[in-house]
């Protein structure tokens, strides 16, 4: 059976907390073994785990909160808006993608597609 | 050539003006012959310009605004939120889906895709 909207919505909770402070391990154990991850649309498609480690591992290093602006589950799939805070010296870059996933029946992510470009990042 | 990111917002731009005050012939104008629309996402698909109409038609009696709310572009691809504010009788239905949108090389619409569920709407 299909993930339910609860449990889906649930793991899109967890992600975007641990994107913020979280470590790559824990993000990368919210995805099934043979997910993938396009991130920006239109970038080469990572796809396991160790790959999807990689990508999450650069992001380890930096000061970064997150949140949860709006998100929408249908037809066990979600897309969600968040923010991604990075401060960086006297620097503070704001960034909110649109995520797009789908589930296995676990509610472990299958695939993550995040439609952003350098066009929307805000650096205040 | 793929279409460029200023034409995708154009378009996307056109997409929910005419939602809100256009026919179903101004919108089905946007999609490409063979255009697929699947709203909300996990309903069936509907495929080509005679079946869109028809999913569009149903909105020509309604009095509604619409307003974007966040566009992401990116690898030529859309993602968006958007309202959709439905006045009738002393009653307004607020709604407001995350589309994900294709293109072709002219930045006609090839599959639309919305992320909402009734769980999402807003009566007041």
């Amino acid at each position: 059976m299909a993930a339910s909207a609860d449990r889906i919505r649930q793991v899109v909770d967890d992600y975007i907390r641990l994107v913020g402070s979280g470590t790559a391990d824990e993000i990368v154990a919210l995805y099934a073994e043979d997910a993938t991850v396009e991130d920006p649309v239109g970038t080469d498609v990572r796809t396991g785990h160790a790959s999807i480690r990689e990508f999450y591992a650069t992001l380890e290093g930096l000061q970064q909160e997150t949140r949860l602006v709006e998100a929408r589950i249908a037809g066990g799939e979600a897309s969600f808006l968040f923010e991604i805070i990075t401060r960086a010296g006297d620097k503070t870059y704001t960034l909110s993608p649109i995520d797009a996933m789908t589930f296995d029946d676990d509610g472990r992510i299958t695939t993550m597609r995040a439609y952003w470009s350098n066009d929307d990042m805000v650096v205040s």
